[in-house]
């Protein structure tokens, strides 16, 4: 069972995922400070992981505040949450987890709770957060297993495993681990995910720790397995997915996606509610974050390119809704159109 | 002026692609074994350069046969040809090349021309043939480049340059070169082409050392340059092209060209007429190379993926003619339907 993100006395332990698959290693972020630079430099990654870290950064910095006065301790909570949101900008849910917190402390303030009391009460927050984002998963798992044929082999891009969130599940790993649960025979095609490997390092290490038979490809290689009829859906995870169910998601999933809809595969969405922004109308909204070109010209420190050409590093792209057969949250599946069937979740 | 392969007496020089971009190493093979050796080991790759080092390393071989017996001579080319066809089975320049050279074989012994004279005339066939692979790319150079607009962005993907030639040109580097000789303003996107990487370590090599404005992308980032308007042609080169126009080039080439095709862009293969197969009715007959799964797992002795997991490496893929918009080769540019304007070509 992999948790990769964990409350301790310590701190934050996270999982260093930028050594895997040949080294586990944990580290204990004992400031926010350090849960930042862990989130930023990708020691843990994906949407609800960062969520649910970012919660508890929250909790741990606030725990860490030695002030009596509570204007201080306010501030120091915008200021943690403004360190934390600027960390990464594409995913929702680190804004999300930032809000709940606030709503957990200004709730706690108008029932005149002192501060050593709201120091816990974030804290129990935090853990709730993780708890439900797990369950999100295991519902998630449930509904979009029932999706998946038997004997079919599914395409996954990137990491929307365990690793990409609270544990255990995963969201398009938890639609993978829920039609496994369900009896079924499912093997799965990893896009490696180019240029950080989530789907070399990460996706492919969980899956074969589950024992559920995975095979490793290039990126440019799935358009050939879909032509020789080798693969029967797609399933991936979102960073952000507008009101109108557009799909921000790891650079490369709007290629499979239009690929997908070339052959006839369904493509599907996995992904909590927290990861829907109703506040943004459609994927043109969503910031697409540009990273360091280094993770396209080497590899640790191999060159892999020559020196002074440009180089193009966007982490993500938007898959427009008309691409997406289903998104699977923990309310259920949602089918276009999205703007009424996601409004409708959050209602439920 | 690259030209990755030449003839010497001391044997067939060959650039090491194998460490471009870092280091530029140049190797003297000094049998025809060496030759296939460099060949199999990607030390040269791209159809028409394995074309160009299949004929020396036949002249090669040829030369330094000891005896006197021209059934043996006969039987020791047959050998020889069995050897170096076996090296790499997608590219139809490799087997093209083999023919010409028996051809040549067969001519000169039926004009009764000595053993010593057929060896100078195998070597003077195999100058030959390197001679017309770099006029036929400057034929492509030309036409190809008629087809570029002024001020646009070209996309690429693997190498399909001078490296992958006789030299010079390249077939679709020839043909942005060609643009660009016709003073076009020309960008370029680079697919870095995994596993082997050839876009990024020999592509944006060449590029950059002939001052064309290029820039690296992973595989997974051409659909969202196309998306964002930021590209307006596609040019790859073809490693075999059946006599209906599918045509076969490194994999990631037939996403590349479903992707043109969603978004409208051209789609433009160039190759010389030696890469067109006429005995080969379409696609579905040529041979997809699988390639050792340590192209994917590793860069250099960096492990990217755990072990015990399956892995696909298929080399090339198969783009069916509908997604073709002309394929350029040294008599013009040949557009749909393929059977009869490909057939025409030949028979000019």
């Amino acid at each position: 069972m992999i948790i990769p993100v964990k409350w301790s006395d310590e701190g934050v332990l996270m999982l260093d995922q930028r050594l895997l698959p040949t080294e586990e290693k944990w580290l204990t972020l004992k400031t926010y400070t350090e849960v930042a630079d862990g989130i930023r430099d990708m020691v843990v990654r994906g949407a609800p992981a960062i969520g649910v870290s970012t919660a508890y950064g929250i909790a741990l910095g606030m725990r860490q505040f030695v002030g009596t006065n509570m204007v201080d301790f306010e501030d120091e909570l915008d200021y943690i949450c403004e360190v934390l949101f600027k960390t990464r900008p594409t995913a929702v849910n680190l804004g999300w987890a930032i809000d709940e917190m606030k709503k957990t402390f200004a709730k706690a303030k108008s029932e005149s709770k002192s501060i050593s009391e709201i120091k816990e009460i974030l804290l129990e927050r935090a853990k709730e957060i993780h708890d439900e984002d797990i369950e999100a998963q295991r519902l998630i798992a449930d509904f979009g297993g029932e999706l998946i044929e038997d004997n079919s082999t599914v395409l996954t891009h990137c990491n929307a495993g365990a690793l990409a969130t609270g544990g255990v599940w995963g969201t398009a790993l938890g639609v993978i681990r829920g039609a496994v649960n369900q009896g079924k025979n499912i093997h799965v095609f990893a896009d490696e995910t180019r240029p950080y490997l989530q789907g070399a390092r990460l996706t492919a290490w969980e899956l074969h720790e589950d024992n559920i038979p995975v095979t490793l490809i290039t990126d440019n290689m799935s358009g050939y397995m879909m032509k020789k009829g080798r693969v029967q859906a797609v399933v991936v995870g979102s960073d952000r997915i507008a009101a109108n169910g557009d799909v921000a998601n790891k650079i490369g999933t709007y290629m499979v996606a239009v690929l997908a809809k070339e052959h006839g595969i369904p493509f599907y969405v996995a992904a909590p509610l927290s990861t829907v922004d109703l506040n943004c109308p459609t994927g043109d909204q969503i910031p697409i974050e540009e990273r360091d070109s280094r993770e396209v010209t080497h590899i640790k420190d191999i060159q892999l390119a020559p020196e002074g050409i440009g180089i193009g590093n966007p982490a993500f792209d938007v898959t427009p809704n008309h691409l997406v057969t289903a998104i699977i949250t923990e309310k259920g599946v949602a089918r276009a159109p999205y703007t009424e069937s996601l409004k409708k979740q959050f209602e439920e």
